[in-house]
């Protein structure tokens, strides 16, 4: 090896070393309650993504989806056709708030999720939740933020994890959240002319 | 309906039509270069489930992983063992390299893996690439990224999407994306004891 591979070699020894000594410190496990917001793409995709890890590992699973697009959603169809064994999906709600035009009937729909949302994460046997744009239904206020953070807080299962997504978390889900990540959009296609396209957007 | 239902319902009809107007002036398609970055988690997630997106809607796709953590990745063995048909999965390198400590054979794998995504970029059979950490290489100088740069302006097929994904994305990189989030972390388990969980982090 050259001395600058020596020197590489010498400060990447330090760097594992000091990052194996802070890792040896983080033993507890529990079901975390994570957020993903924030304006940016991602947050669905990448809770998407937690679920498929579960699936690959084995370990049973459910989504909530609360606000149902008007588009397709490839996911969805994956995960009934190939593995809903293991993985249950419900979608509710018929679309976004702009395209129901009924408050009413929207508040009914964000009810009957959160409700099986709330089935979904007593039953021990899943061991992730994802409960996909339940934000936007918490934002209008169609279900109470009280009523969610007290039962994550008192009902939740110790192990379970449970992903909640959509832009504009409320403060009082961030307060008692373990894991947040705020999606930031830093450039987009819409704004060039692009129109949504399968396989990104939906 | 209620006073309130009719305010609401006229609100959001106007918020509809105001998002179809815009909507309707998005009409390009186009293969884009997405970048997810950004310290918060869910940058390799959200690029798996587009991954799962594109398989879910049967397009070809392909994944190269540029680093390889010392855990097992789920998301790989679940693509292998049922979607080796559809999407191609190759993982290069032999984990961060405060694992490894050898630059130069770092070097020669983040190369070997910067070939095979040319390879699969430029099959137009395959619609969407992920480039898994690739910004890390990018970031130590194991790959040019002005090679990158220019190989994606001038060879990647107009209809392709690339997806590069790691913290630390490099401005020309940005310069040149269609599509940029960048995940911020607001809250980590780990500051509060918590290890790496199942279903979580890997």
């Amino acid at each position: 090896m050259s001395d600058d591979s020596d020197r590489h070699a010498a400060k990447m020894a330090k760097k594992k070393a000091a990052r194996d000594k802070i890792m040896a410190t983080k033993t507890d496990e529990k079901g975390l309650i994570i957020v993903h917001t924030g304006k940016g793409k991602g947050k669905s995709s990448a809770g998407f993504g937690m679920i498929f890890r579960c699936i690959a590992h084995d370990m049973r699973c459910a989504v909530v989806q609360f606000i149902k697009g008007g588009m397709s959603t490839g996911e969805r169809d994956l995960i009934m056709s190939r593995f809903s064994d293991i993985c249950a999906f419900h979608t509710m709600g018929e679309g976004f708030t702009w395209e129901t035009q009924d408050r009413d009937r929207d508040i009914e729909m964000a009810q009957a999720a959160w409700n099986k949302a709330k089935e979904l994460i007593r039953d021990e046997a899943n061991k992730m939740v994802l409960l996909d744009e339940i934000n936007i239904a918490l934002r209008y206020d169609y279900i109470d933020i009280n009523e969610v953070v007290q039962f994550l807080a008192e009902e939740k299962p110790h192990m379970t994890h449970v992903v909640l997504t959509g832009r504009n978390a409320k403060d009082e889900l961030i307060e008692i959240a373990d894991l947040v990540t705020e999606m930031e959009l830093v450039k987009h296609p819409f704004r060039s002319g692009i129109k949504a396209q399968i396989g990104v957007e939906y």
